[in-house]
């Protein structure tokens, strides 16, 4: 038995390749287009662990995409949290929950799928801004 | 950057225990409670495939937790969906999305989160019960 993917439906692919890929680092591995059924399914990885991905679903016909509590967050360990929440924040992403302890921070996609960003081995001492950054809203 | 887990919320640990273990095949990692913040969190994995995992979170005070349309489902690899589909089956499960075409399955949590079931490599030859069993419900 292996994980193969999560798979979360996203209104705008373009908006959502901007932010998976563009901002947060995954890369495109393959999309497929599927006249038919009038969906897109775009399959995501982070570079170097393409056996885990995200299977992104766009259904061409627009659809009210709210979340739910059942589901909590996708988890990427990240090479410096500092350095990623830095080019999200620059890139217009909020940043719900800073990495104040240089461990752990929470964003959250266009259709509000939250992600967990934990630092890869042992946590970074903390550092402005970060450090006293408040939470914005919930992840 | 390398993902680690899905986190998803759980009402009830021990049910979930037996779905996602006893009845779906995954283990059990490691399990944390957390008696300041009155959670308990439960990582699992399928054998041999320990670095994508799932995390339940168990919040001691009951919560509502309903579905949303932006999380779509977690996937994975099987060796037989036609034995795993049978054992869930015995085991009450119901198979929401029947293996008709030896490929794809999908069944939900205790909670509602959609589980596909994916035949590894080439799909199974089409098999009663399987070929003619209707879908039930959503998925």
């Amino acid at each position: 038995m292996k994980y193969l993917h999560t798979m979360v439906r996203v209104n705008d692919i373009d908006a959502s390749i901007d932010f998976y890929c563009n901002k947060l680092g995954l890369k495109e591995l393959r999309r497929h287009d599927n006249e038919g059924g009038r969906f897109t399914l775009v399959f995501l990885a982070a570079p170097g662990d393409e056996s885990a991905q995200i299977e992104l679903t766009h259904n061409w016909d627009p659809e009210e995409l709210g979340g739910g509590r059942n589901f909590g967050h996708l988890a990427y360990a990240v090479d410096d949290i500092y350095a990623l929440c830095q080019k999200l924040m620059d890139a217009g992403v909020t940043i719900n929950r800073p990495p104040r302890d240089g461990r752990m921070a929470f964003v959250r996609s266009p259709d509000g799928i939250s992600i967990e960003l934990l630092q890869r081995g042992e946590a970074l001492p903390p550092k402005a801004p970060w450090q006293d950054m408040p939470n914005t809203g919930t992840w």
